[in-house]
């Protein structure tokens, strides 16, 4: 996606660890106008795919979840991190393990929210080890629901979830792939 | 809002505490039509405010705040409550108590994305006691930016936060406000 590699090269920074910083229009500020070409990406990408929910992890997946979805018209559900009062007893979890954290960390949505006959897209801002999306497919396989697909805005191609997800069949489309972040230049597959 | 009623009515359930259970459209599962329909309302509601920008809180304020930035035509900048790798460590910062879980909790805007000709709108799910609302206004405050007004999904007018909002002559507009929930009855003002 041209516009998304643009945004990045104009706005991004890197820092240390192969961090790509992106808060300017993803992750802290929300440019909702590029986040809304993004949504029309997907869709064209998801477009014979019969979506009926959108399903995204807190925080940083529900901006993009939710303005893609009007494209879809179709519901956003957002896998919460941590126990919270306010979430129904009966859960689908799952456990995800954070690099970036050193820590694992429960994930899960209500049952009521995710139903077998609901054939899912999966939306995030990035793939690293594709240890958050494997702990979303967990609980679609929970649910007994269909995975479609995998859309995300950008891919860490020198990680390895990418390859993880497509050696699984899984329909991933990543929106960009960056291949090496190394001296602080972005390149892009 | 009739139809903030309506779906209240019809979905919401009461829980012990006074927690109004809304996770069917506005806090686990988001309904991105009726979001649309809550976003119009706010642009109504703050039409002629020259709004610059969309301030809220993680993680329940973003969906709702980047589907209503779409009338505004500006970007949404959403508050952080944890400090995170990849946030600037020039920030504006502001402690929040919260009720519910009993504890303060820091709140904190990188200093790129507020300015001084900012006029804020800030947007969120649920008022209660204010103490997120106050820690938002602080951070606006230390930005030298305006604050043109707060629009708020639910309020819960058993509690202080409208009151002590609506006396320090903030422009506070919520699309319900609920006297109520004794004994599992909403009751609406």
């Amino acid at each position: 996606m041209e516009l998304l590699k643009k945004k990045i090269l104009d706005e991004a920074g890197v820092e240390e660890g192969h961090i790509l910083k992106v808060d300017s229009f993803l992750n802290h500020q929300l440019d909702i106008a590029f986040l809304n070409e993004v949504g029309k990406e997907f869709k064209r990408l998801f477009n014979d795919n019969n979506i009926t929910k959108i399903l995204t992890l807190e925080t940083s997946g529900i901006a993009i979840a939710s303005i893609a979805a009007q494209y879809f018209n179709v519901p956003v559900v957002f896998a919460k991190k941590i126990e919270t009062k306010n979430l129904d007893k009966e859960t689908y979890d799952s456990d995800v393990y954070s690099y970036t954290k050193g820590r694992t960390y429960k994930i899960r949505v209500s049952k009521k929210y995710i139903l077998p006959e609901d054939r899912i897209l999966i939306i995030d801002d990035f793939l690293a080890n594709a240890q958050a999306a494997l702990g979303l497919m967990d609980i679609i396989n929970k649910a007994g629901a269909k995975l479609e697909g995998i859309g995300i805005v950008i891919e860490k191609g020198f990680q390895d979830g990418g390859e993880l997800l497509r050696k699984k069949g899984v329909n991933l489309q990543s929106l960009v792939i960056i291949d090496s972040l190394e001296e602080n230049n972005i390149k892009f597959r």
